[in-house]
Formats: structure tokens, sequence, C-alpha cells
């Protein structure tokens, strides 16, 4: 246990600092070096490195599209009936943010828009691993679907001869994903961000990865005109602040459920009472037996900490400070205390919350700004699957009053050509 | 003249190819130390390099609240009604962007809001140069204004003993800013996203600049967590399309008031009528000899291209291929056509409506994606100074009803602290 106020400054400081993600030179000569084979070889660099890293003898690349409409047919109903209620929820709430177009006649004549374009051809990356993850195919699919992407790929790699998992393609047919690339790793992010022969080239390219994925998104939007990705990537993590009546039961459940997730994930309790910090210690051990992540949990336990405060309203300073991904408030009261909430990715307010809610099927978008970033980057939303531009239309008459404020700043900047578009058309109809 | 549709493919998209941007080692390692240094040394870091870069003998940092308020009383008359003029209407169209909080609930019980934060600290950044830019003060200000952004810290150069430009206070006086620091280059960069003794550290840093500013803001974006830019940077563009009945000597106005920002300006027109690009060759020659930068515009002039296509369908294709900053439409009746824009940071529409009216005072925002960003970036807009993020707040009985999604899907990818932080919940209410 942390006691905040007994701590200096350092300390503090130290107490909140996440473990440094070090960026090898040799995992970025690895990438690069990916992204120049599928950048030459297109397709047959994909299916070399499905031989190869994913163990297939007989890759390919696109999913027919039998196989995305079979898939329905092949998973159990309860999770047929679960994905389709997350989607539902997930579409509901993601529906609400269709942006408005706006028009202004800031003066007489001079008429201003604010114009909405969905991004054209999007890349939605799905990772492997230990199992499939038909949620992270929703929470993304679902703002292509909304905002209207005339391209969507979603890129996934398969383990072996098994093939992609029908929950994937379920929730893919769903989002209406019609391009799905049994692809994984740097390879899968450089075919949409380059394009390939089977793998159309897209604009932006949304999802989590490993550090190779990571590494990849990074490269790729920082050397390539025209391309972007959805946010920086970093480990997952949880802060939690809990009063005196809370169950401890449910805090340690939610902090476990985060530590699951990873090894490097962080996880953070605040709370003003000793003994449900303590009560906390003991459920953690407790809870942590029956799972089958134990190892890995107890790991990401080692990075997190228990830290008493002098007060709720000390929490929430501590919180902002932090800026956490996720922020559980399991409070007696927690209305009060939300307009304290500050710099954080998703909020889980009151005692039947938990987070797993928002990973899956509440409806909120579970790719969420992590490692400090909630400071200045949003929760995955519906604008960032659009572009917004600007447009104007003057009238004679506009430009004429308009010129006023134009002619003097552009004299004062210099620029004489800048007037002068202004001045020769104001003289021609004189 | 370029004739579009007498060109095989590789000569068209080599016609829309952008001068590439060389990125030297060189630059990245000198700017490394830079940031390296004001992390060090802080203020003394940034007085040194106003000493040596800006030829400053007695340099110093913070403008004082004396100065910004005098300001007013130092610029014309003309200058000071065309910056409040260009405040009023750039203020109008950007309050029309206020984020309106939303909330669903997605299933009984399930309560879903999507809420705004503005972004706490701001920095902008004003480059210096020949001429100071008061516009692009309003540009970022009235922004980092209306979302009522905690911390404003303003950053631009000063040359020799001169001092800010008293329009540059002015337009800042406007927007609210205090907080005014005589540096520039990568090291007024640096002090913005570290902190230093007299400048506030910032969350996210705005505005243009030279290479080495650009090279500051790409490696602290990429290195230092919880730190955010704008938008990627480019030379500056505009694509002109304009039909058969277009006045030349408007467009040749418009192509030049691009051309002479700077020698890497690019300029494109497009236009179904020979007649029309023959007679704008021949206008650019007669306004280029009355241009205070004629020589800079000439050089830009050097990059562009005047292209013949076939109908003004064809046009908005090619426009959408390039995706330019800016684009102008001169066309008879523009209406119809207005749905085949894409990928352009600002549109101008009709004869009377020529770039500089946005660049300065129609109420648009000025800051705009180039360099084919336009593909998968907005324009600036008010959201730029927010973040967005998501609540929940579930009862007991909506956590009942959405276990039925939750739980198949924990279960489907293998994460059993998930399910289980919902199950202790029921468990335990049962």
């Amino acid at each position: 246990m942390f006691i905040w106020n007994e701590a200096d400054r350092a300390q503090q400081k130290a107490t909140l600092e996440r473990p440094a993600v070090t960026i090898s030179d040799e995992l970025e000569k690895v990438v690069a070096k990916i992204i120049a084979e599928v950048e030459l070889n297109g397709d047959e660099a994909l299916l070399e490195y499905a031989r190869k890293f994913d163990k297939r003898a007989q890759p390919r690349l696109l999913v027919s599209a039998e196989e995305i409409q079979a898939s329905e047919g092949v998973i159990s109903a309860e999770l047929k009936q679960a994905i389709d209620q997350a989607y539902s929820n997930i579409r509901a709430f993601h529906a609400l943010q269709v942006p408005v177009e706006k028009r202004l006649e800031t003066q007489p004549g001079v008429m201003c828009e604010l114009k909405y374009q969905a991004i054209e051809a999007v890349g939605l990356y799905v990772p492997g691993g230990s199992a499939p993850l038909p949620s992270s195919v929703l929470m993304q699919g679902v703002c292509a679907q909304l905002a209207g992407a005339q391209t969507i790929v979603l890129c996934t790699p398969v383990n072996g001869e098994q093939g992609i998992d029908p929950a994937i393609l379920y929730a893919a047919k769903k989002c209406g994903i019609t391009t799905i690339v049994e692809s994984g790793g740097a390879g899968a992010i450089a075919a949409m961000a380059l394009g390939t022969q089977s793998v159309p080239k897209v604009d932006k390219v949304f999802g989590p990865g490993n550090a190779f994925v990571t590494m990849a998104k990074q490269l790729l939007s920082q050397s390539l005109p025209g391309f972007a990705i959805d946010m920086p990537a970093g480990p997952s993590e949880v802060l939690v602040i809990a009063d005196e009546r809370t169950n401890p039961a449910y805090v340690a459940a939610d902090l476990l459920s985060q530590a699951e997730h990873g090894p490097d994930s962080q996880v953070l309790l605040l709370s003003n009472s000793k003994q449900l910090i303590k009560e906390v210690q003991g459920e953690l051990d407790r809870q942590l037996l029956h799972l089958s992540r134990a190892d890995i949990a107890k790991q990401a336990l080692e990075n997190s900490t228990l830290i008493l405060v002098e007060d709720i309203e000390q929490a929430f300073a501590v919180s902002a400070e932090y800026g956490p991904e996720h922020l559980i408030l399991q409070l007696g009261e927690p209305e009060p205390y939300l307009p304290l909430v500050k710099n954080a990715g998703s909020v889980f307010v009151g005692d039947y919350t938990p987070e797993s809610a928002g990973d899956y099927a509440s409806g909120t978008n579970h790719v969420l700004p992590t490692y400090g970033y909630s400071r200045c980057y949003s929760s995955l939303n519906l604008l960032d699957f659009y572009r917004t531009y600007t447009q104007q239309t003057i009238s004679k008459g506009g430009l004429q009053l308009l010129s006023k404020a134009i002619l003097p700043l552009a004299e004062a900047e210099g620029l004489d050509a800048h007037a002068n578009a202004v001045k020769i058309r104001l003289e021609n109809n004189a």
C-alpha cells in the first residue's frame, strides 16, 4: 500500500510512472524490411509470412463470401445472440455521433459551411493470439459501416490450418465487411497502407496489435503521405477509485479483468479506506486461484499499486495526473464527483458497471487512448471515420465588405498576391 | 499544358506527384540535440538560441501584460478593424462547432454518454520570417479560447531587438492569450512540450513552421507519452477548377496568391478549355511583374501544372486523386458539381471567393491538411481542442440483461476474469 500524503513529490511521480516501452532499433529494422518487401512483392510477401510466421502450409489471403455467409450457422446460439446484442448497442450509441453539417453567413454575402466526408477506404486490424477477438471487429466495424466507408478491409492472422474463427467472420458480416484478409502482423499493416494485388490500399488503419503491428503503423504513418492511423498504442490500464462502502470483491474482480490482458497491463486502486485496500488485497489472492490466465494476471499485478489517499477529491486529482485508459468509480454516491473526471478514456460509474461491460457490449467503444495519451487523444468515436472540411461561397457584395479585413491583413503579412486576388475582382466590377 | 487524356497512367500519376520532402538525418540530429538541451537547461537553452539564431543581445522570454495591452494603440486603425472583423467571423463560425454531449440508454438500465473535455493546456506556434502572421494567431487562438483551454501558450520568434510585432500581440489579446513567449524554432516546440521555468508544459501543440519546427513536433509526438500535435505538415498548395466562362485574370491571381507563399508551393489548374489555359498563362506573366514576391512565386510556378481535362467531371476526379489543401471552383454553375468534391481541405466556390478570403477573414480555418493528407485528416476545427470520452452507468437489472452479451463474448475470447467481474456481481445479488 502506497500512502500518497506520506510520499514526497518525486515518489508520487515515480508511483504513477508507467513501465517504459522500449523501442528497439532492431524491431524498427525488421519492420522496415517487412514494409519494403510488401511494397516490392505484394501478395507473395504476405503468403511467405503466412508460411513462415503462421505455420500455414497452403496459405491464402481472401476469405470467400460463402465462408463469411456460413459463419452464422457455425457459432453457438448463445454467442450469436451475444454478438447481435453487442452489435445493436454499439451501433445505437455510435449512430448518435453521426455528424451534422453546419452553415453560417458570417457576414452578409459570406456563407461558410462545415462539411463531413467519410474516409473512403479504411483498414481494420484484429490481432490473433490465444483467442479470437470478435469484440475488436465490432468496435471498429460498426464505425466504418455507420460512416459509410466505401472500402473496408479487415486483416487478422490465422494460426496453422484452422482458418479465421467463425465468431470473427460473423461479427464482420454484421458490420457489412466483405474483404477479409488472412494476414497479420506488420505485413498486414503494410499491405493495407500500400495496397497489394489482393488487398486494397486504404487511407487510415485502425486497431490494436503487438509490437510489430504498432511499429508498422508508426513507421507508415510517418513516411507515407496521405496515410493515417487511429491513435498511439500502449499497454492497457485501469484505475479504480473506491470508498469504504465498496465491495472489495468487485474491486478485485475489476483489477483482475484488466490484469489478465497481459503482463504489461497496469492496475491502480485509489481509496480513502485502509480497510478496503487490505480487503482488496485478500480478494485478489483468493480470486487469482480460479483464473485460467492467473500467470499473466500475477505478472501484471506486480506493476500495480494500491494507493491510500486522503479523500476522494485527492483520488480524482491523482487520477487526472495519471490519465487512465479505464476509470472505474465504485463510490457510494458517485454523481457529485463526476465533474472531477479528467483525462480518462472511458468511465465506469457505480457498483454494477464493470469494465467488461464496456469492453464488450454496453455500447461505448473499447478502443481508448492509453499510456497517458488520454490527456490529448479522444476515445475512438465515429468522427475518426470521417474528415471535416470547410466550404465558403462569397458574393460580389460579400467580398467588397470582407476586403476591409483581407486587405490590411495581407498588407501586414507582406503578401501582395493575396491582396491582388481580391483587388482584381473588385476593380473589374467597380 | 498537360493534356490528361493523352497521357498514360504513369504520366498522369507523375504529374500529380508532389515534390519529395527529404528528411535529412542531419536535421533530425540537430533537432534531437535542441530537444535534449531544452529538457536539461530549460529557459537558459531558449535564451541561448535567441542570442545565437535570432541575433538578440539581451533576449527575454515572456512578454509583459502591459505590452500586450498597449498593442491596440500601436497598430493602425485599419489593421485593428481588420483583425476585429476577422476575429468576429472566425469566432462565429467556430462557435457553431461547440460539441454537444449525448446520452442514450442502449438497453434498459444501461446508460451510455459521450462527453467532451477541453484539452487543458495547448501551445500555439506562430512562425516568424519576413512578416508577422497575425492571421495564424487568430486561427489557432480563437479555437483555444472557445474550447476554454485553461493554459494557452503562444510562442513566436523575434528578430534582433525589434520585439514581437504589435499585430501579433493584438490578435493574441483578442483571443485572451496572456502567456506569450519570444522564442521560435525547435526550441520553442520543445519548451512547450516539456515545460521550462517560464514556459508551461502543454498537452498539444498547434501551428505551422519551418523544417526545424516540423521535425521537433514529429519527434516529440512520437517519443513523449501524453503529447500530441495538430497534423502532419507540408508545403502549401492550391488546385483551381475552371471552365471556359471563367475570367482568366481571377484564376491567375489565385494561382499566384498560393505561389507567393514559398518556392515549394504547389499550384494546379484543371480546365476543359484550352483557350482559358492559354489566357491564364498570359495573365500569370502579366501579373507576376507587379508582385513584391515575384521571385518566390516564379519558383513555385515551376512546380505547377496547367492541365487540360476532357470535362469538369474528370477535373473533379483528378482533384480527388490529388487531394488539394485548397480547392477553388471557378465555374459558371458550381452548385451541381459540389457533391463531387472529395479530399479537399477547404473549398472556395464561385468567382468572388478567392483563397485569401479563407486565409484571413471569411470565418473558416486556414490550418489545413496538405501534401495528400486531406484523404484522411480534417481541417483544423474546434474539436481538435477537445477530447471525446465516454461514460457508462449500469443498474443491477441492466447488468443482468447485458450479461447475456458479455459472458459468451468473454468466454469466446478466453478472458475468465472479464466474465468473473460480471458473475461476482450477479451471484452476490441473486
